[in-house]
């Protein structure tokens, strides 16, 4: 199928692809009374005297808002408000789809992080969560950063947290097969964007000690006066030889490679320069950094991409709908980083030691187990740990 | 019914009003490909090129906005965003269910006029229009002006304009009753509020040449320091006789009384002092100016009030559901004074000369013609004078 095409003409005739529709009738002065007023102002009066009660007498508690300022949509890049809108929607689509969570899509006509950070807070107290979707970085974590200190509701960047909870799944099962420990091998992360910080925190959070980042002007090394405050944050945790240079340098002898950049930058020679039966995962979409095909005829062991036409696709969708699934239900008021480690244990959980093979290391999108699981396990976490 | 008791129960088996789904299902990867990615690509591309066609492409042209500070809710006052939400919900349950637009609930946590414009403002490219609901006066008069100004899409404070509209429909009938031209009787508004001052202005655009606003502190009159800026303007254009005082010496001769103000307010005696036959339109809520039997005890020829147990409700969803729909079709870039008058005189032709009577000047609520006859009067204001 020319997805492209086929997918133009479905929005020709889907003219918007959610509804908001009533979950009552409307139809007579009695319903009219109950659902709108004079009966309303009960409500009105009861939550009043205790805020809380909006989680109980409006949507508020099952309702999250996906917002974006257009600026990183897809691999589209900067492509304005408006036309980030048709994304914003489908993810909403998925929220409902995949975990019964309302979710109403917003754009944002601006780019300044002042102008963005106001407009979402002061719009806050409709909504039990906020996703934050396609900001670009740098701006992205100061977006998140001030939101989380300004609202009492989870404020969740899904192109960094989404893609690490799935990422650090996955390779807790690569590395289960391999029977090697995050603790003990040399990763490389390339990318240093959204998704790519947040993958190398979340991998440093859950012990890895030897990871190294890599952005498009090469390694990120501690001291480079030209990294943004965010990459200069996570040099002094990374790079542990303070290695200079190209991506090349840092797949020497490297275990794991994780990429969320850009097409085909990975060669063969490099898949060659890494340990025996390296672990790749090449998530740049559509086109990964290395063909899978390619960086199996050069040894490599277990291969992850983003795509859904090769094995073992790391796919958000895994994640956000039970993420926001189960901190709205525990009403937690942030997603920590207990959190995340919970949602990426309960994935990796679903693939068993039977099933577990190097074409089958996490579960396909549309595995009905996932969002439940993984909802179940941010909720006891939550609970427990505190959200 | 107590509507109070069971509205509550009610809300706590609700959990909000209002469900957001999806137009299609996703259970597969080809659905997953159409709906979002890759495909989804496709229609950013296009709006990207042409900004328009997000009309076209996502639910931007049937979906508004519900939007309160929670200042003015009802007759409940300031009682803040979260306890304004039953309200807001209640309102797109209306939007739905009488004119298939769809609705998004939303709250503003400040009260600051230059926050609440900013950040409705940078939100407004998610929706085809916005319906400001329960801001408090004179602040509500400036929030619209500079929203109308920033935005391309209506934006309609249903609390002025709905009201009024309704309001004009009404009178216009019960003139039509009485052989009465608008511009040959005396008109009384009472209550300066959102309400008051949009009722006044609407009935001035439409012809009325006597007519006193009265505010809590008496009539209103040119040159009286104590008026805010909004009355202070239409003090030069109402009280031609230029007179000083309380509720009671408007009253004297008059022929018709509108209030948007306080129970009890308009006594017997008052009626009384009005000329013969005058109609009486007591719209506080859910004590009215007067009560009905009272009114036409002392010789009201026709009353109306907000309620739904006495005859002639003047209800907003007559007019609000309608006048969305048709400058949604229209993709009106406002709301003119022309479309208000036309969605006005749609409501009161829908009473026929044999129909019209004092007990029965305008339609009820849920007569299913109203929403359609306003939407297509609206619609075709819109394309013949701009909208």
């Amino acid at each position: 199928m020319d997805y492209m095409r086929e997918s133009l003409k479905k929005h020709e005739e889907w003219q918007g692809k959610l509804d908001i529709v009533p979950k009552m009738k409307v139809t007579g002065r009695d319903e009219l009374s109950l659902a709108y007023t004079p009966g309303v102002a009960a409500p009105c009066l009861e939550i009043q005297k205790d805020l809380k009660l909006s989680y109980k007498l409006t949507g508020k508690g099952n309702t999250i808002a996906v917002i974006s300022d257009g600026t990183a949509v897809l691999g589209l890049g900067n492509i304005g408000p408006e036309a980030s809108m048709p994304v914003m929607e489908g993810k909403c689509v998925l929220f409902k789809s995949f975990a019964n969570v309302n979710a109403v899509p917003l754009c944002i006509n601006s780019t300044e992080v002042d102008e963005i950070v106001n407009a979402i807070y002061r719009i806050s107290p409709s909504f039990g969560g906020i996703n934050l979707e396609d900001f670009s970085a740098p701006r992205c974590f100061e977006i998140e950063r001030r939101l989380k200190e300004l609202c009492d509701i989870p404020v969740f960047h899904d192109d960094q947290h989404g893609t690490a909870i799935v990422l650090l799944a996955a390779l807790k099962n690569a590395l289960r097969l391999k029977k090697a420990a995050l603790d003990r091998v040399r990763i490389v992360v390339c990318g240093a964007g959204a998704a790519g910080m947040a993958v190398a925190k979340i991998l440093l959070d859950a012990g890895a000690t030897d990871l190294t980042l890599v952005r498009k002007e090469g390694l990120i090394v501690r001291n480079d006066p030209t990294l943004d405050p965010y990459q200069a944050e996570l040099a002094f945790k990374t790079n542990p030889r303070l290695l200079s240079g190209e991506l090349a340098l840092a797949m020497e002898g490297a275990d794991v490679f994780i990429g969320v950049s850009a097409p085909n930058i990975v060669t063969a020679d490099m898949v060659r320069s890494m340990n025996p039966e390296p672990i790749i995962f090449a998530m740049a979409n559509p086109v990964p950094e290395i063909m899978p095909d390619e960086a199996k005829s050069e040894g490599a062991f277990i291969i992850g991409t983003g795509r859904s036409d090769y094995p073992n696709q790391i796919n958000n969708v895994l994640a956000f709908p039970g993420v926001f699934r189960g901190a709205l239900d525990a009403r937690a008021r942030s997603i920590t980083e207990s959190m995340k480690r919970a949602a990426a244990e309960a994935i990796a959980a679903l693939v068993s030691d039977a099933e577990l093979s190097p074409d089958y290391i996490i579960p396909p999108p549309f595995d009905p187990r996932v969002s439940a699981a993984v909802a179940q396990a941010v909720y006891e976490d939550a609970l427990r740990n505190g959200g």
